[in-house]
């Protein structure tokens, strides 16, 4: 998917939302435990109901690799189930990984080719040769960690580099390997005053914010600082629209009225700042 | 595998390789692909050669999830190969993960629990809590990213900070979460002088070294500013070995003898020091 797409499809749902199937078997309804497949097949009720909403999916590798190679097959079930009932939908492989090149190229036909995601979130500490791999597919992006959105981004990303932090070092340097075609970053919802630093700075690419929700970021001061003419934004939400219940009966339900609650959100703020 | 074990290990070897198994289905003899796990029978029998001049293993993760859920079996079965022939033999996940803390500690029971390696590689760009959750299991181990061997190296890792350099600050850091029991740091062989100047900060840690070998890193200089009287050296090689033959007739037992070779290299350098 291309950036052009990427916004038409904002426009027409009227919607940022990126939703995280971190899928946790300890957290879904135990009536899925006795299928085949209970990761896939809580995923599979949890898209059909939330897909109008969204723009992007975004699986956490992590939560498949817990469950060794059966896991991974439920990521690739997933990813093509999103791909069959809505081609529209940009998939994104939330995995953060970066290797020397040669690894790194493993890791791109991991993501790209064997799995089909359209965009795979990748760590910058390894430098150049660690992300140029990911940049060499068509339609495909690479999302890269600038400033994260945990506790733990206090610890290197802010290091002063004779007056330039790490994260916006990352940023500038970045955007010296690819255009915001083919590149995004992922800018943490617990620093909104940042994003509209780093909106100033990169005023064409994508950001991907997670954090809004459980871990705490306002949606509105994200919108507030980050959006651009294009939208510029995907906003994450994972724990508060996938686990809005676990009830059997309604968990995809409540699942698709969160995102839904969202979704209003969205398009109220597009439609205030003269996007849509 | 605790350190007073690992150091046992490397003196009755006298050894401190580490091989890597970066398994390419294109770079392994045609006559295996007729098998039904390629992967894992090319590494079994490269073990079954190398497993006597080898303290650790150290299968990257990109050459197996390029493969989707059968490559990611094919870790699984090579893992538990080890552990079943070679239960003194550190098997070290280099997967360079690395995520906020909740979905850390999937990954941490991924690998640590699933797939039952003794360490993992972890990035530090997201910080301590990205960190911690891998450090809550017995017995194993922490690899973290410090200063790696790719020339995307300088791109980041030596950005002055008030004197200090980016991976030197993860460096320091990094010991104040855990001892020289629980992490070890990556520290490419193609920053000899550097070595030396960490070895100096940090007396205790273990380091694991890639690049020897096809990355152009030498193992003499590595050895005369890394090791400390523990050995504390882990350095890995991985293509040298591996892929020292492509023939059905013979690639296992050339692998063995490249082996031999870094090792009879190695116990001379043990013996010189008075480590052994």
């Amino acid at each position: 998917m291309n950036k052009y797409q990427l916004f038409e499809q904002i426009k027409q749902k009227q919607s940022f939302l990126c939703i995280g199937l971190d899928t946790d078997i300890k957290k879904i309804p135990e009536t899925l435990l006795a299928t085949d497949d209970p990761v896939f097949e809580f995923n599979k009720q949890i898209i059909n109901k939330t897909a109008e909403f969204a723009v992007a999916y975004k699986p956490n590798t992590a939560f498949y690799e817990v469950y060794g190679a059966k896991g991974w097959q439920s990521l690739e079930r997933t990813i093509q189930y999103i791909h069959n009932n809505h081609p529209d939908i940009l998939v994104i492989a939330d995995a953060k990984r970066g290797d020397i090149g040669n690894t790194s190229a493993n890791y791109a036909n991991a993501f790209f080719k064997t799995l089909k995601a359209d965009a795979i979130t990748v760590a910058p500490y390894m430098g150049k040769d660690s992300v140029e791999p990911f940049l060499g597919f068509e339609d495909k992006w690479v999302i890269l960690l600038a400033l994260t959105s945990n506790a733990g981004s206090k610890d290197f990303q802010y290091s002063d580099i004779s007056g330039q932090l790490l994260y916006e070092k990352v940023l500038q340097t970045a955007t010296t390997w690819a255009d915001a075609e083919k590149m995004m970053f992922v800018v943490g919802a617990t620093h909104p005053e940042e994003l509209g630093k780093i909106r100033k700075m990169l005023p064409d690419y994508f950001f991907l914010v997670p954090g809004v929700g459980a871990q705490g970021g306002d949606l509105q001061a994200v919108a507030d600082h980050g959006l651009n003419d294009e939208c510029g934004l995907l906003v994450n939400s994972s724990r508060g629209i996938i686990y809005a219940s676990n009830s059997p009966a309604d968990f995809a339900i409540r699942a698709g009225e969160k995102a839904q609650e969202l979704q209003q959100q969205m398009s109220k703020i597009l439609k205030e700042k003269g996007i849509i």
